[in-house]
């Protein structure tokens, strides 16, 4: 077996979580001197693997403020089930400790009731805050942003502007640190500069004169998928939050931007694969949870292609007369459903990359009808050979006809893949045009779309080309 | 038509390209103050739109070091021919204006002689900086780092640190400049501090006292998919990248994580559709390379399905005794590839996410079958209402068997969606194990392997209990 380097990865917490299992039993006071050069991901990770009972224990083993990063680290689901253990009290003083960005997440993944007990605790400011932050929709830049930032006023020096900021870097950890924004007195964001520009800056000057005037700003209300487009556009660190006013409210910093990146992508993957988009990790989602987001868009598909059951019967008497046509029903048609999945994938994936727009279809239409042509050919021609061989060397007797039937198995094939290259290209374009999400053109929906046409392209071609010899 | 976000997004390029065509034409002088606000990514954009060959004209016409920020966010494609075009005194003066690393990754995505040719015109400390970037493959983290960082011995106070960060500042833009790293007298890496922590550090302290002394390092030949999950578990703004002697080499940034994210994402994508990953985006890729990319697979799927024109010979005795059984051959085995693309999509994504180890097969496998029972269970009612319904209304007459043949499809279903549930979660973790990606999986892949076991199981069915009636 080649050495796995994905395995090796996961060593850290795995070879501390035995040690920290052993003194969690016989000496918990000591795991925070233990841990200490841990970083908080590792101490996350070793959470995921302890026993579920006893992560409160590790956490309240360490200092409160590492705790609270280890929360930040923590997966969504292990960290909602620890908070919801603990006592509301607890809880509260592990959360007031983390970024106002998680902590509201974290409050917004639990049960409301639970929440709402463990907001009542959080001292007024941090209430405050995290309340303001519940407002926005979870998947908006209003959800993802973080109200820890560095604004200094636009009229102030350099100077001040830097004493300022040495004062807030002071005063506890500002996640989105690297970037200093000006505002003027309304709170309007009126300039960006980073801290690099700010120390580069010459002294004396004023802010508004050394701050950039053109920058990129989200809407509070915002889908996420706009800002994580803006952050890759841009290669920013850190996207500003604005209110329809241009009121500075929030900054979302790229950490949290590669992790809609990732969600995004898994979704697509998802729909892709032919079923609804889970909520939870795989291994995390309950049965039911999982059988529910599966058998939604199977049962869709399997009446989608009970109509093959409808094409074939129509076709019976020519299969009952030529039993050899049905033997190559099952390689035509998946040859139409495989060369449409790979088109599918093909455009979904530039249009979520923007590589393709709406716009384009004609010319995907246009280069995708040739490709499938010459696919089409070459699988074709191996069709052909197939029967021929057979035939060649005895392996299936197609009699006087065995020429016909190749030529029809050929034919087909031409008909069959160009027609799958050109359904599987165009169906992104058709769901995203009426709206839907074009990665729903999963590889079954595109097979079944096929199939059914496949069947009548098949014994189309059969019918023209054995009627009066087989049929 | 539901208003699309997507195409709106893109109008900030496609507003101006019309303008500066027009200035190219009348007044090309202008183009530089006309274009002041723009930020370069939208520029860059600006320069997909023209036509090609206007792109050299378009650049020389903004100031050196802006032209040099665009090319920084030009796409690879268009930016190696735009450089091509130029004669190699220009293309070295706007590259010496460039990041190192996107300096590098410029010339490495050129034709080769025309690299080497701009290469000897670059000033000597770039030369030889970017022949050194150039030693590291592509796909490491060597290939991804950037040489501009900020290193301040640990010797140092935290008021001289600060001082030598202010120079470097104004000594020009440095990307990785929101870390400061530590360094001792030979270079080695040890510690890493925040430019806010060093802000923030008490006045008089030593940099070793301030400094983190657990930080994360990547070797330089490490593979870049290592660095963006380092970056992703951390939450990194950058990574620092030492060579076996753990001297700092460079930094990888945030932003060219994202990219590689980006592209390993296509590159699973486009697996699991089913052909080879793409070069280039697919409107930049020729349609010989699309063809190429697609054709293998497609050829070797096509192989491995003709062994269900086989399978279906071996039970032809039977198709000629109960053609009926035909009719239902597509619903069928397309229920097991359908069954099987959800699992192996979902195990494909979960191990790229790391949420699934090869330990845990055993893990899958239960769950999967529990899972392909189930909804094998539902399928097979389904299709026992369509035979049943049909029959019953006069759609169809199944003649005396019509229960008998309802049962067989049925059973069958059962079988064929759990073997194809357990094959398409299982296939993922073989491929790694044997050493393969495990994104190879694709929905064809499954399907093939699941077609022919599929009409086993069914015509075995249906021996076992039309035996004696219908066969």
């Amino acid at each position: 077996m080649s050495p796995d380097k994905r395995e090796k990865e996961r060593s850290v917490a795995a070879l501390v979580a035995p040690d920290i299992l052993d003194l969690l039993e016989s000496e918990p006071a000591s795991i925070a001197a233990e841990t200490e050069e841990l970083h908080p991901a590792d101490l996350a990770d070793v959470a995921e693997l302890l026993p579920r009972e006893l992560v409160p224990k590790m956490l309240m083993a360490l200092p409160r403020e590492r705790a609270a990063s280890v929360l930040e680290y923590m997966q969504d689901e292990l960290r909602s089930e620890v908070l919801e253990a603990m006592d509301p009290e607890q809880a509260a003083a592990l959360l007031s400790g983390m970024t106002p960005d998680e902590r509201a997440d974290a409050l917004d993944e639990m049960d409301a009731e639970t929440a709402d007990e463990i907001l009542e605790e959080l001292p007024d400011r941090e209430r405050a805050e995290t309340e303001r932050l519940l407002q926005y929709e979870p998947d908006t830049a209003g959800g993802l942003m973080t109200t820890e930032f560095v604004a200094v006023p636009d009229s102030q020096t350099v100077e001040d502007a830097l004493a300022a900021v040495r004062t807030i870097a002071r005063a506890g950890r500002r996640e989105a640190m690297g970037t200093v924004y000006a505002v003027n007195r309304e709170g309007v964001i009126t300039g960006v500069l980073s801290l690099r520009e700010l120390l580069a800056a010459p002294e004396g000057t004023l802010i508004n004169e050394v701050a950039w005037s053109e920058f990129v700003t989200v809407q509070a209300t915002a889908d996420r998928e706009e800002v994580a487009q803006l952050t890759q556009n841009y290669a920013l660190g850190a996207v500003p939050v604005v209110d329809a006013d241009m009121k500075l409210l929030g900054v979302v910093t790229v950490d949290d931007v590669i992790d809609v990146i990732q969600e995004e992508q898994t979704e697509d993957v998802q729909k892709m694969g032919g079923l609804e988009a889970l909520e939870e990790p795989y291994l995390q989602s309950g049965l039911l949870e999982l059988l529910k987001k599966r058998a939604g868009w199977l049962m869709i598909l399997f009446v989608g292609e009970m109509l093959t059951a409808t094409a074939m019967a129509y076709y019976e008497a020519e299969i009952a007369s030529a039993v050899v046509l049905a033997l190559f029903v099952p390689l035509i048609i998946s040859s139409g459903g495989n060369s449409g999945s790979q088109a599918t994938s093909l455009i979904i994936r530039a249009m979520a990359l923007r590589e393709v727009s709406l716009a384009d279809w004609w010319r995907v239409a246009a280069r995708e009808v040739v490709a499938g042509v010459s696919l089409g050919v070459i699988l074709g021609t191996l069709g052909v050979a197939r029967v021929l061989f057979a035939q060649q060397l005895g392996l299936y007797d197609y009699g006087e006809n065995a020429g016909r039937i190749a030529a029809t198995v050929g034919i087909s094939l031409v008909g069959v893949v160009t027609f799958g290259t050109l359904t599987g290209s165009m169906l992104p374009f058709a769901l995203r045009r009426m709206g839907f999400d074009p990665a729903s053109a999963s590889a079954p929906f595109v097979a079944t779309l096929v199939d059914v046409t496949g069947l009548v392209i098949y014994f189309s071609v059969a019918l023209a080309l054995l009627r009066g010899t087989l049929l």
